[in-house]
């Protein structure tokens, strides 16, 4: 069955970026040292980027084999929702309460009903495949609302000291999370957790 | 050499305590949950916390093999500096900038001459064994001095959501560090990092 899952890289002190982060910024000042994991490929094309080492090189490609995408509206604006084709042409839906006017390239689709619907939709595009989640404000959104299945953390060795974080405004509930998996990659470990409901 | 090592149980999200943390609440609101893998042992004595868990045994064990402690006076008078003995009568040492009017009990030792004195006579005192360095807020000091050696993280699958952060008010210059060991135990993954000078 399809599931949500986070891919997220995480420096120890639990920022996705470094302060400053926008437009022209998208990883913040300094940032780039999160993704350096996947600075093996070039160029923005994110399918680019695989790593050379092994164990990144399997994190990475299961990401990639994941049957659709969402995003925050704010990411995607980023990016440009990487020109309408993250990888393999999957379906990049954004959850949003206003959606924009112009129309994005490729197959992009605004969801303006909830998380709970946007996971749904997605869910049902991915078939049988996952769903690649990606976003720190989106993240917290299905984590409050209970509907994030898995959480694969690329943990970099690094305090970023500033920044935007990846758990922000949580409530005070508990989220208990179930280790499924720890892979020690070059320049990152890769933590996966399951959400326990 | 003495190395100044830093042990704290954390949550994935960053958290320390849960939230309303105070003297008769020191872990704050279900915060207990993240020290849930050292009560195999009873009562507030932490050299009776010894888990039964092997690998946590080990790293437990390691903490215990230390030859001072530099704790925060913040969390010192939570605990009542452990009543005078963390381990084995090693000295404690406590930075502050006003040493309090009543003695408290053993060897606990107040340096107001700043956190790098506080380290060095810390390290003079354990001799050719480690310092176990305790607290958020003294951490945080440490770590801005570059006075910290090595993190010994135990990191807790769970999101607390709230809570008092370990690394919090840093500056925007990065900290890198080394991945030196990690170890999963049952309900906590030991991640243990050299901290780059």
């Amino acid at each position: 069955m399809s599931q949500i899952v986070l891919y997220m890289s995480m420096s120890l002190d639990g920022f996705i970026t470094g302060p400053n982060d926008g437009p022209s910024n998208g990883l913040g000042d300094g940032g780039e040292i999160l993704h350096a994991w996947l600075r093996d490929g070039s160029g923005d094309d994110p399918t680019s980027f695989r790593p050379s080492d092994d164990t990144n090189a399997t994190v990475f490609d299961e990401s990639m084999s994941t049957g659709a995408v969402i995003c925050g509206k704010r990411l995607g604006e980023f990016v440009n929702y990487w020109d309408g084709d993250h990888h393999d042409g999957v379906p990049i839906f954004v959850p949003t309460h206003r959606v924009p006017d112009e129309k994005p390239p490729g197959d992009v689709r605004f969801v303006t009903d909830g998380i709970e619907s946007c996971v749904e939709q997605a869910k049902a595009a991915a078939g049988d495949r996952d769903v690649m989640l990606h976003g720190a404000y989106t993240a917290q959104e299905c984590l409050r609302a209970r509907v994030l299945d898995v959480m694969e953390i690329h943990l970099i060795p690094v305090l970023l000291g500033q920044g935007r974080r990846l758990f922000d405004r949580l409530g005070p509930e508990h989220i208990e999370l179930e280790p499924a998996r720890q892979l020690q990659g070059a320049g990152v470990l890769h933590l996966r957790y399951e959400v326990k409901s």
